[in-house]
């Protein structure tokens, strides 16, 4: 997909994601987006996207590492519980809860009876959520492996994307199919009428993102609130320029081109 | 500044914000950077520069809303102080404490005593934390008013901007000079050897961004590390495809051009 | 009961606690004990006698205020996950979710719909817990109204006791029956097989928490751990008596009959 | 000390604790009182009565365990300093920072360099507190060796305390005089005229808790406050009943003695 496509095609759901916010806000409405997928899939981009026009204080994203001593012993959704939405909030989990049914369990971080309990407790769990309110969406993003195995070749060849190669990266290469049939057995456990999956398939990153952000704005409902207007009255004298007394502004950056 | 230029100019530069952020992660470094700035200046923007190519694990950005009751009990600098980088991130505080010696103090949230305790207090407490280790930067984001005047008629004009709009913001502009006066009061009080304002000329925010990161880089010691050879084998059989079962893809969003 | 009796009785039960303690801390048990019941029901009496000989590290109390703006928004239940215990923790809360059942539902701080979903959300929601291997006991402590309106007379009567009186004790004497309905409505929806209530008679303070003490440490299982021995060498040498140099000890403070 | 007159003494301290924790709450007020001494000295003792007769809500105990990886890696301040009061609370710490200087100097947890940095910091850390309005009490409880030896040997005997022996506790032994060279350079570093040391011998840990209380009480000021009268009228009925439904009250415990 083109660039200019793209950008075009995001500049047109801008306005429904930043009306979304607004109606969330003003109704006190919870939104909880859990985006899952192989490593490279696009997580990432995705949530750039989907916060850059909103307000930070609004749209929050929660991307945990791995759990403290403390937190291994507690109950396993608590530190997750932790980070969900309040009133008025849109929260992004860069990978969640069900990492123990993806990558714990094809590395054997967890072992099965483990697993086995989580997926059966994931629905429980989430119809708590959903039926206090919660907005919760699922998100599987897909990537042919052909397709990974490219932006796998870039982050080892760019200094620039070095740092999104982990050692367990190395490893998910050699385990695509249990990833693959882990999954599918996640969404047999966990594909609920409450808390549904959306699979999208992000083999093109960039018409992905479209794909998805398009589907959660139609699964909402309708948002549209009437804007209060803005009395907004002429300045009424010259604008002051700034006047630096102590200190002077750096230097500007000399500028290729310029 | 064009638009091309400036993206060259960026490009050029992200690969040093890799290395040193590569470098804070191997050295356990904590880097803490606080950019304050009139409504408007480009704190979002530069921000959005900075955390781009960076590991968001790694790169936080603090962006603190008005104290809770408890809070507005603590110690002033209590809330902030939970936010501050463990060894190997680097923290962005979009906004700081020092909001009372801005905003509180002109709009009168803070009394003149709290303004005077603040900033006899604030030398002393960065002190603490630079003698600690931790690598503070302060920048202040200076916009004219006729810059700022045309930014704010964007947000009003813009519905996908309004949000950035606040009541505060109405009355801002009557206060222009006030936070002028502000601001050079802070730097008397503020402005020490071990933790130095800088202050940069936003009137052209992406030239802004350029000079504040160049800037920001070449106060950090040397962070060049040698790269540790990553071992990437050749997957040695056909990339798998994905394989949907249970549930299937999403129609692709239809792309205008396409 | 007298008081001679009381810690007699109670001076037996406390071995078996540390025993039970050094079990949850040896296997990494958590232990969970919700305390509910009347105002003056005597919950922090039997909290003080649970915890008296434990290890405070080991052994917390959770007591939540009313929830802050950002927590009322949250999933009801978020504000008490984060209390839960962790490994080896044994964690009594005075008062718990209940409140929504109880003091929030006769007082009208919580909407009809709001119970009855509390109420349809709670079995779920213990049962997630206990299944994850939390021990999770609940006990409601008894106390006529002629019992309570004498201890409520003491508070007022007391200075000591006196913090211990809320405007809503004042309209609880009015409602005494209104809470034990609210209470059976509770347990006919909350008292379930996987996480039932005890029922103490807390008439006599003293004698109500013998018992349920007693009953706690009935429904764990076997506890009884060998004690690895302690390797205690003599000194070998005269012991060194403190050495005050720049600061000396305070005057003792004058002890009546001494 | 007798018993007998132990308990007397400490009854009369208790209605000015209450009345002290009547004023912080009035007036917002912050105390915080830190407790250090060496093993066995008395230090949960002393907190237990200052806050049995206090809110629980209101009087907060702080008892931090060792660092985190992430804590670790942060300004060495910051984990306690989420734990000061905010206004309205009394907060005692059962041992503090001090730990740097103590138990981490004396067994080598912390480098030189790191203990120096410590001690350098402290009276500039303590002095923003100070000026913020918090209320700093900081006391070393003292304790002859022959005392302590004798309470170790105690809870090596007893079941009971046998879990407040650690292997540190071990050590601690052969290194009785080190940690009196260690507090006495901490006290050289620390003890200054906005935050002071106490000393208070605690080898009669009844008399030392007296002393110390009547000490705290006698430093804050005047705390009276008139006492608002409550509007307590009759119930106007004959007190109802429990009335048990669905579930009935256990089985009282057979007390010894009945």
């Amino acid at each position: 997909m083109k660039n200019k496509h793209y950008e075009e095609a995001l500049a047109a759901l801008e306005p429904e994601l930043v009306t979304m916010a607004r109606w969330a806000r003003a109704k006190g409405q919870r939104v909880l987006v859990l985006l899952e997928g192989r490593d490279t899939a696009g997580k990432s981009g995705v949530i750039s996207a989907i916060r850059g026009p909103l307000n930070p204080r609004q749209c929050r994203v929660v991307a945990l590492g791995k759990p403290s001593e403390a937190e291994a012993g507690q109950w396993y959704f608590q530190r997750y519980v932790q980070h969900l939405p309040t009133a008025g909030e849109i929260v992004l989990f860069d990978r969640s809860w069900y990492n123990r049914a993806g990558v714990e369990k094809v590395m054997g971080f967890a072992t099965p009876e483990q697993v086995d309990a989580f997926l059966a407790a994931v629905p429980v769990f989430e119809k708590l959520l959903v039926d206090d309110g919660i907005r919760l969406f699922k998100y599987w993003l897909g990537t042919d492996q052909a397709e990974q195995e490219e932006r796998f070749a870039e982050r080892v060849a760019d200094p620039l994307k070095r740092w999104k190669l982990s050692p367990i990266d190395v490893q998910a290469r050699t385990l695509y199919d249990e990833y693959t049939q882990a999954r599918e057995a996640m969404f047999a456990a966990t594909h609920t009428a409450h808390a549904p999956w959306t699979m999208v398939n992000f083999n093109d990153q960039k018409h992905g993102r479209l794909t998805l952000i398009r589907n959660l704005l139609d699964r909402l409902p309708d948002c549209a609130l009437p804007e209060e207007p803005i009395d907004w009255p002429p300045l009424g004298h010259e604008p002051l320029p700034e006047r630096y007394e102590l200190i002077q502004p750096l230097p500007p950056y000399p500028v290729p081109g310029d």
